[in-house]
């Protein structure tokens, strides 16, 4: 059995960067992770990394995936952990593929998009249903298209939108829109975009991609004719899989300002903590100082 | 009296990580530093820095300089804060130049060299004597030097004066050199290299430059012969100026996962604070958070 020295869940600016601490402290390790560069890679214009003063999010993924790869890191994309327990005196982490042991663990496995939870849903993903207005949307010329949610991210997703699409119907549950005054103003002026208010999504429905999408209202039902619809509700923490780490009523793993968890030998770092700041820059730093921690708590307990 | 929202004490990493967010936020901001970069502009390479997979210390400075002069930030350089206070229920900070006031402080002052307390010192600093090999190293091609120090920034001094210097003494005050085994390995294969250990220097003196450095060990005192003498003793926090501010027994600001101090509305990051890792990116992260963290002190404390 093959005890590596440390895991890495996650490939974000967290994950990434514990990595290349891990690596230029030559600890024997690996990185799991579904996917590369996290939610940085849906970004769009970031103007808050310090040391570029403009760069897009896939343009940083791009750079931080080459960073890592500079390394003989080894990176097992693909796989997601799906539980991390205590097993014969290491850590075991299972994945949907193998299992893996190792005597510390950095959890960098950030957050996924919240799910509407209606039929349809998981059918048309990818079809028309996205959960990346940045990714898919200009996918989306001239046609009509919903966006699910009244926050930030959703009026991003619809400013974004209003130049591309021909129609933007907002869908969101609350009495009026959220998110920042200046993003409100530009929706309303926006002149393609009708908004519902204590509106919710009831189904998503068509052929071989999105054609409908059935809402509903204090007035009743209502069928929007749609062939895209974009779900922008807010993100939770993928952090189930960790049964015994501690987390806060968000499910976010709780850490110290030294990255630690409440279980010795395990660590947080990134989206994936209760650090109230979701920033890339933060994330990265706080990687950095998991993998410096494992690596101090690997040091004064010689397996 | 001008009341800031905020007064960002230091233009390192985290010094400018958090200007940027503070920009991003529209705070009516100052940052007070006496230079700008911080330690950051005297490391050599860096390969840690995520997204960058080699830059140099001054490089990146400049690029952190470039990221906060895109912004309207207001720079004091040359300005050094030598108290903070509560005052009329703001936080004031005199510096050795003008009186500050401001409603939140992010103390991110980093360290400084250590001194080594000898006659001569004063004196010949910048005429011979440095803190900064880095820095200084390239103008004693083919002169005596001495590195005071055993660790591992004293051995990166040696061996980075080895190729340049003619003869490198080397005055640790330890029984034997710290540092990583591989770096005194290199010392040990170095040719010019002489090492004194369990040694102290006494004084140093000259004409206008360094000419001699006295050191005494238990065998009786010694005349060296040098031009230069690179003193790598370790660093201390900058943080004297700020009294009321809890500290561990080093002198360093302890901060909670926030960045928080114990004093509400102070908060610290980067090298003055107790965060063991010494990093830029996590100096860069931590800048951040603690910028994030006097906007909602702000948010919440309505003046």
């Amino acid at each position: 059995m093959r005890i590596y020295d440390l895991i890495i869940i996650g490939a974000g600016p967290a994950g990434i960067t514990a990595g290349v601490y891990a690596s230029r402290r030559r600890l024997d390790f690996l990185i799991i992770s579904p996917d590369v560069g996290g939610q940085a890679a849906w970004s769009g214009g970031i103007e808050n990394y310090t040391g570029y003063q403009f760069i897009t999010g896939p343009e940083l993924a791009v750079k931080f995936q080459e960073h890592i790869r500079s390394y003989e890191a080894v990176l097992k994309e693909g796989e997601e952990a799906v539980s991390l327990l205590k097993d014969k005196g290491a850590f075991l982490v299972k994945t949907d593929k193998d299992n893996y042991y190792a005597r510390s663990v950095v959890i960098a496995s950030g957050k996924r998009p919240k799910e509407l939870g209606v039929p349809g849903e998981k059918e048309f993903k990818n079809r028309g249903l996205t959960y990346c207005a940045i990714c898919d949307g200009p996918l989306f010329r001239d046609k009509d298209v919903v966006v699910v949610g009244g926050g930030n991210s959703a009026l991003d997703a619809v400013l974004q939108m209003s130049g591309v699409a021909r129609k933007i119907y907002v869908v969101n549950s609350a009495p009026s829109l959220a998110g920042d005054a200046v993003m409100r103003q530009k929706v309303g002026e926006a002149g393609n975009v009708t908004v519902f208010n204590a509106a919710q999504v009831v189904s998503v429905s068509g052929g071989k991609f999105v054609e409908r999408v059935k809402i509903r209202n204090s007035a009743g039902e209502n069928e929007l004719q749609a062939q895209g619809v974009f779900v922008e509700i807010g993100l939770i923490p993928n952090s189930a899989f960790s049964r015994e780490v501690e987390k806060n009523a968000a499910g976010e793993i709780m850490v110290d300002a030294r990255n630690q968890t409440n279980i010795p030998g395990i660590f947080a770092a990134g989206d994936v903590t209760d650090v109230p700041e979701k920033q890339i820059i933060v994330a990265a730093g706080e990687g950095a100082k998991a993998a410096l921690g494992a690596f101090r708590f690997l040091s004064m307990n010689q397996f």
